[in-house]
Order: structure tokens, then sequence, then C-alpha cells
């Protein structure tokens, strides 16, 4: 890759930023492309983050913002305007700088991660999910499942609060998919397993999902990404389950994301 | 060069910022010395230059930011500390980000010009000098031939305000150089002839010098980079004087600017 003074920049703010992979996967995309430009990595801390946004929406060759931990939902109070999916989720992953240096606001992590399924022939249409973690990635991913048609979604998050929103706009969204409470245990009839939280970054965090009681044939999906193999997939490995890497998410949602910034067709 | 969630940032302000050479220059000095770093264009209008920067003063990873036209003047007040040459022209063209988040600006524009004039073997101490345009350029230049020795520096802008100032500045550090005010002509006393206006970086722009009356051996230099041959170097060139282009100054200074933003050795 070669930047010059036409190069394009997309920036990833997050705290800490070292171990996103998304300057790699876009970069890479970039030059598939033939397209000029760059995507860096800015390390903001949570209380500088509204200076660095209002900063960022007066650099007229700055397509857009890709947003990480910690600053999803605060990302999304800057947005003059929401997608759907960060309407439905209160957070974004991606900031799009429209022509008048406004924010438009959206959320592509629920996608990326059912499409991510999909791409390893994982189809979950009709079939029954434990998602424990109800953030901003744990609800893009709720709503997701919702849109792919997912018969049964049920939900943990030790945050009673952020637990009841989601339930909430889960069920005003109508449909047919069961949405219930559960405790952070697997159960026979579940055909998915997801870690939404972020336990499993740090070597000593806790299992955030007990597999006791999981179906030999369950697919345990964790969203974190570094490390790749947290203690829950190894955990899942050991007990002969399937296993669903986080970087799947990210890297069937760079395209879409890109396209939204208007870099790529 | 390969940019990962581990990569220092420094970025390049100005308006407009696709002419500027900085990105590929610094970028290939990074990867010479093997440092995780890159340095991106950033498009920013003077009106928005204070929120940029306040936005960017945000950002852990950012190691500082090189100012390009029009921003040189305008962003020494966003420092809290000034080096010396910094000081004397009133204008930066290098912000370091401190620890504490605050910017210590520096001007290198000056010693660059000298630096890359000692490249080609052109020494300018005890020679005669003419400089026309005393903005923030051609003020870093005056005092960096003043620092260097040189003997006499004659000194034109339409700018009397702009001008005045500089005088006023060169004066005062007292030294054995001659300064005096001159028109915007060549005379046969003139070792160098030097251009630091922006007249030049258009096609259609008046010749910001009148070569007539220049010695034969005389040295035209200009500090614009691009084009790299502007009118006045190529009416040098018609009448048998020897150039220097503008991009000798950043290519001389690129390495001493990453050293200030602690990149390289």
């Amino acid at each position: 890759m070669q930047i010059d003074g036409e190069t394009k920049i997309v920036v990833i703010v997050g705290d800490p930023v070292a171990q996103a992979k998304s300057p790699e996967l876009f970069n890479a995309l970039f030059e598939r492309y033939g397209v000029n430009a760059a995507l860096v990595p800015l390390q903001v801390p949570p209380a500088k983050l509204g200076a660095v946004l209002d900063g960022l929406r007066g650099i007229v060759n700055l397509a857009g913002v890709v947003v990480i931990v910690p600053h999803k939902i605060a990302a999304a109070a800057y947005a003059a305007d929401l997608s759907d999916a960060a309407r439905q989720t209160g957070s974004v992953n991606c900031l799009r700088r429209e022509m008048d240096g406004t924010w438009f606001g959206a959320m592509f992590d629920g996608i990326g991660f059912v499409k991510g399924l999909d791409a390893c022939e994982l189809i979950v249409r009709d079939k029954s999910v434990l998602l424990v973690g109800t953030g901003g990635a744990g609800a893009g991913v709720a709503h997701a499942l919702v849109d792919a048609g997912v018969a049964s979604l049920d939900l943990f998050d030790s945050n009673t609060e952020s637990l009841q929103r989601l339930e909430r706009a889960l069920r005003s969204r109508g449909g047919t998919t069961l949405i219930r409470r559960s405790m952070p245990a697997a159960q026979a009839a579940h055909d998915f397993i997801v870690n939404a939280t972020p336990c499993g970054m740090r070597a000593n965090d806790p299992l955030p999902i007990d597999l006791t009681g999981a179906h030999p044939d369950a697919v345990v999906a964790d969203l974190i990404m570094k490390p790749a193999q947290t203690r829950l997939l190894e955990d899942a490995r050991a007990r002969g389950l399937a296993t669903h890497l986080g970087r799947y998410l990210l890297e069937s949602s760079v395209e879409t994301m890109a396209a939204f910034l208007r870099l790529v067709p």
C-alpha cells in the first residue's frame, strides 16, 4: 500500500485499539479494489471521544470512523442520523462523514455475525440460540438473529438493565421469534451458543457460559477476536463441540462497511 | 508498509493537502528504520483547524502533526510551548503531542532549506541573498539563513506588515548580517535568489521575481514543491541560471522532524 496526499482516510477508534484487526482487513480490501484509501488506528480514551469526533468531522478527506469497544454506544449520540440496526441497538460500529460534515451512524456487527455463520454454512433460520451479553455487540447480534428468522432467542446478562432494554426492543418488533430470559448455561435445546460479553479477552477471565448441558451438535461462537481461541472456545473444543471464531464477524462485514463508506462499489 | 492496531500515527494537515509529499517521504523513512508508524494526509479547512487540533490532542497513539499551508501561523497559537525557530517565525510546521496531551510546536522549514542547499554543496555563509516572501515559510528561511551566517539578506513582500515584522525580528537578533529592504528583482550582487511566496503554485501565477538583472552564477531557489518546475525556475533555466527545487527543503527536514516526533533515533 502507498499513502500519498490524495489518500482518503478511515480511522478506527477504540481504547485499547492495539488488538484491532480492521487495519489489516480494510487496507487489504482497498488494495484489492485499487482504491486510494487507508484505515489507521486511533486510541481514544472515553473522556476524549466527543472532542475527537468533533475534530474528525472537520476533515474533508475523512470517509468515516470504525467504532469499537468501548465507544459503540457513546458514539451513536454524535450521529445526526442512524440506520435501522443502529437505532435498534442504540449503538454504532461505523460513522460515515456526510458532505455537510455530519455523521451517519450504522451498526454492522449483527449482520456481520449472521453473514459469517452463513459463510461457514451455518444457517440460523428456525434454530434455537443462547446469547450471553446484551450490550452493543450483543444487541446487534440479537436483532440480526431475529431478522434471520431464529425460532427462539434465550438471553442472559448480569446487567439487568441492559437485558431488559434488549428484551423490550426485540418484543416491540413483533414477529415469531420466542424471546426468553435464560441462565448463562447451555441447554440441550440450543443449536447455537453465543458469547457477546468481553469476558475472555484476558487470560484470567472466568468462563462466560457453562457448556455442561450443551447438545453434542451445538455450535459455540465467541464475538471476541483477540485471543482468537478464547477459554470458552477451548472449553467447547475439549467437549467436542463445533466452534466459530470472532473474526468471521469482522471479515464478513468489512466489505459491507467499506461500501457504506462509499470507498468500494 | 503494513498498518496494524499498534501503528503510531502522524498526520499532515493542509488545505489543500493532495499535493503534499510528506506521506511518501515519511512513510519511506519509517520503513527504512523498521518503525511501526504511518503518516496520513488530512485536508482541514482553516475554519476547522481549532476543532481538529483539539480532537487530535485526545488520541493516545498520535505522535504529532505536520503542518503545511495555510495553517503554519494559526497552528502556532495551539502550542503550549514553542521551539526557538517557531517563536522567531511565529509559525510551526510540526506539532509534537506531549504525554500530557499538549502540543509542542517547532519550525523546521528554515533549517531544512539550508540543509537542502548544503546537501547540494551550495554554501550560504558570507553570501548575499534575495528573499521574496516573508510569511511563515519566508520567515523560517530568513532566520535560518542568518543562523548560517549570510552576509546580507535583501527582503521583499507586497504585504508591508509581514515584511516589517520580519525585519524587526531579524534586527533584534543582532549579529553581522545586513538586513535590507529590496524590490522583487534580482541584482548582480545576489548569490542566491529565493521565492518563499505561494506565487507559482498555479500555472497562471505571475513571476514572483524579475530575474533580468541576475548574475550568471546566481542560484535561483523556489520553496514551492508542486509543480517541481515553477515558472520562476523555468525562467531561471532559460537564462542559464542554476536552480534549486522546493522538495530539497522537505527531503532534508523529514528525518529531523521524525526524530523530533520521537519516532526515529
